[in-house]
């Protein structure tokens, strides 16, 4: 008896299997390969017949239930997702698709930063939590909100865009396409905000010269930071102004329990966890700012995989909704 | 049979008797007249007496439920009240006050902030959704978030701070007692504005010349707007710029289906609706911004009043919440 669940990202597939108690029996990885459309839609059902079906499967446990990650919005009423990064998936009818290998085995879908959540409530460091934030800084910057023990999704599933938080006047023209929060302090960001300031710095010659600008990666930077380099240490005392604005928007608006830094940049960003909790103790309600604690995540980048596992588990044990 | 709802403010009380479908049967105000602690509590349970017992009642009906609002925050685990304006209520034990004067009858007691929007979700303009916030500009800038039909309270009742958002960077001394969206763009952030702008500006001898600087109110810069004053133009376009990202920040993080706009300074500031609107539309997540509208309160600054008998109606018709 046991959990199958399968985490879609942007450019690779990780499916694992679960105890019932959320103990992580194995897990394989896949790259998507350029796959769009229906053709990433049986990447995924592919997994499932593996690990479903006898005389097929690589699992010795019969699968109970299964849970997906999707990389993008999980629309709850239609069963249809929509991945920017993937092509064809505009209005993707997964559930369906997915409906027709499982048989009557339970299918539950989610949105990454949803599972983001749910997998450190799950196994993570919001266990016990019932009003908790996971903070995903990677290429782009995503929010999933716990509300007493559920994830917020708002009117039509696209709650949690923290992304697109404006935390600085005026108006620029580069946020037009991702916002102004991750314009400055996501993945991308970091490296787009380093290449404009290598353009704009007169006389320097440091480690960041030694690639062609525009190869520049927000890893280049963080790599460049350690070795002192003082471009990289604008832009990333810049990234921890943002985030800590962030965190006090997060803490002033939802007063929660615990608030969790994850996602690629963190990774590499841990370290500066102090100074963001400084940064967002001068701007956050006064009292809220003290009720709660920034950690990083637990799981070591699996913590939307977990989520997939906790979707699966909740199908087969669910909590009764507010009406 | 009929509901009594009591919304304390920070100089005024107002009672209503309610009808079970919400009608307003009728209403009476008094002034707090700088009762504090204790006094200001007795102000409370006398108009509960008023209201409840045969002999001493202004009311025909009888009462089955007492709703109460405070301006601050309520704990829902102790019954007692933080509330910033009426000393000696730091954590004053208004449940157990009212308790002594109300027999068996059932009361709920709630911040403010709930209530607007618990008021416009009964009687107003969010009758019908589940996923909607209140925008209350006053004197200070508060906000009442309805998620799935439920209040957002926070692990400890202080959610909805929104008057502490970060929207501009860098963060100056003047945030610090009342954070940076209530220094700008509140009822008391726009007299302030406006003074610095006065002291600021040379040769100036416009209409907020007629009063000492440090007299002039939101509803002066409001008049002088009106008469096309050059300073009360710039305060108020500067406002617009924040209350259009506080509301664009609200869209991308919680997907509601209607933002109100109400309080004080909404009032004479609704005709900036529409450019509010423009602004949000500028920063917000680009698809949430198009699932929502923004609109005035509909129920004359009554949303506070509206929502203690939405509470008191709602201790008699409880609704499952999420466990």
């Amino acid at each position: 008896m046991a959990l199958l669940g399968i985490d879609l990202g942007g450019t690779k597939l990780a499916a694992a299997v679960f105890t019932d108690d959320g103990s992580m029996l194995h897990k394989t990885s896949t790259y998507l390969e350029g796959r769009t459309g229906a053709e990433a839609g049986r990447l995924i059902t592919e997994h499932i017949r593996r690990f479903v079906y006898p005389g097929e499967h690589v699992a010795q446990e019969e699968i109970r239930a299964i849970g997906i990650s999707v990389p993008g919005i999980y629309h709850q009423k239609t069963g249809t997702v929509w991945a920017p990064n993937i092509p064809g998936w505009e209005n993707y009818p997964l559930l369906q698709e997915v409906k027709s290998v499982t048989g009557g085995i339970p299918v539950a879908i989610d949105s990454d930063r949803a599972c983001y959540i749910l997998g450190e409530y799950w196994q993570g460091n919001v266990q016990g939590c019932r009003d908790a934030i996971f903070l995903s800084v990677g290429t782009g910057i995503g929010a999933g909100i716990l509300i007493n023990g559920n994830v917020l999704r708002g009117a039509h599933d696209i709650a949690g865009a923290i992304g697109w938080l404006g935390l600085n006047k005026p108006f620029t023209e580069g946020y037009i396409p991702c916002g102004c929060f991750e314009y400055h302090a996501s993945g991308d960001g970091i490296a787009r905000v380093a290449r404009d300031l290598l353009k704009d710095t007169r006389g320097y010659q440091g480690i960041l010269k030694q690639k062609p600008s525009h190869e520049i990666t927000a890893h280049d930077v963080f790599r460049a930071l350690d070795q002192k380099d003082a471009i990289a240490a604008e832009v990333i005392r810049d990234c921890i102004a943002y985030w800590g604005m962030a965190v006090a928007n997060l803490i002033s608006l939802f007063n929660p329990e615990k608030i969790i830094l994850g996602g690629g940049v963190f990774g590499p960003a841990i370290r500066f966890i102090p100074d963001i909790q400084k940064e967002a103790e001068k701007w956050a309600q006064p009292i809220s700012v003290h009720q709660y604690t920034l950690e990083a995540s637990s799981l070591n980048g699996d913590a939307g995989v977990y989520g997939t596992g906790y979707l699966a588990w909740r199908s087969l044990n669910p909590v009764k909704t507010a009406s």
